[in-house]
């Protein structure tokens, strides 16, 4: 099995599988592959069944929708060690959104049926089942008041911040997506995410440097564009 | 029983009981009571420790957001037969949101404690469980696309089919809540809100009469709005 999944320390250590234990992590990579995409696969698509969970080892991805005109949006970004789409492959529904790899990704495969069959024997997988899809739940609730509420500066704020680690008051966000995917993510366009990012440059909240941002005061950075 | 809960078979018709199974639902309603609320009450608070969840048993709730500057939205409307708030429950987290009555409701509390005991000894329990906050997930996806592609015409006419029932190509569609609190669940103002309830009515898409509105062809209002 560790020819097979050299990364097992990952997928032990991610929060999903702290939470369900160590039986129901070896139940499951059992049945299960990993799979080296490069950025731009088209990992699933809307409307296809639910095959799989993905739990993501390394990279990012999106989580997209497109209306009945086609037009399309960013509902979600997952980074490594998220677990998606858990209400699709439970539920036994299509995939209410396609997912595209933002960047090369390292994607440990789950078939869905497994997973199932596993929830209903296993109440401590059962238990992180819920939890995480209440998490999930939980970040859309944000996102919808960001949305409904917030202003393009706090929206950035925010993202921004999620991304430095929270023990510190400091430190850098890595931002590896395209801004296309970022701000379509933030429910704006590419040109005011680009103004916000450069205005907090101005303005010493953040130092922008490429792929990465550094955030010199945390605390300081989520009190910005206050109405 | 029957006397303090006369709408027992209320319950047990409920989508989430119907998938918990009548065990679950006789566990539950030992340790729980329900409550007739006048419109405008706070049936809980944001931030509050989560000790109940609620089903409702009739009338209308709003789930409120707040954000840091006390500016505040209508994240969901939810209605008779619904289960909330699942995740904060089980999380043990304090509720994201608030609970405010938008009509006279008829509420069956249960204890938290209760919930999340059952949900550990009963596989059909969690699973009604995840199943649950699947579908409230989508319900969030869907109104963040909602907010990101949809024009108002278009989010007023899916809502509006929504409380149509599907089976049948017309019908009327209640709306017993204020209309400034469909307009925060759709991500409007209320003038933006009655301004296309009545193009809409103008187009014959929609007849409106007071807190009642017909709808002579759901697919034909579907269809309306596109871009």
């Amino acid at each position: 099995m560790s020819d097979r999944l050299p990364n097992i320390e990952l997928v032990r250590r991610t929060p999903f599988f702290v939470s369900a234990g160590e039986a129901a992590m070896t139940r499951l990579l059992g049945g299960s592959f990993t799979q080296q995409l490069p950025r731009g696969t088209v990992m699933f698509e809307q409307n296809e069944m639910a095959d799989f969970l993905y739990l993501l080892l390394s990279g990012s991805v999106a989580i997209m929708a497109r209306d009945e005109a086609g037009a399309e949006t960013v509902v979600e970004i997952f980074g490594a060690a998220e677990l998606f789409l858990v209400p699709a492959a439970i539920l036994r529904l299509p995939y209410l959104t396609s997912c595209v790899a933002l960047t090369d990704v390292r994607v440990l495969m789950i078939p869905a049926d497994a997973f199932r069959e596993a929830v209903a024997e296993d109440p401590r997988l059962s238990r992180a089942t819920i939890e995480i899809v209440g998490r999930h739940w939980r970040l859309m609730v944000e996102q919808v008041v960001d949305l409904k509420l917030r202003t393009a500066e706090r929206r950035v704020a925010r993202f921004l911040a999620r991304r430095v680690p929270e023990e510190h008051g400091a430190g850098s966000a890595e931002l590896p997506e395209p801004r296309a995917a970022i701000a379509a993510r933030l429910g704006m366009t590419p040109e005011t995410l680009s103004r916000t990012l450069n205005a907090m440059d101005a303005a010493g909240l953040i130092r922008l440097s490429g792929k990465r941002v550094d955030v010199p005061d945390r605390e300081r950075l989520l009190g910005s564009g206050r109405k």
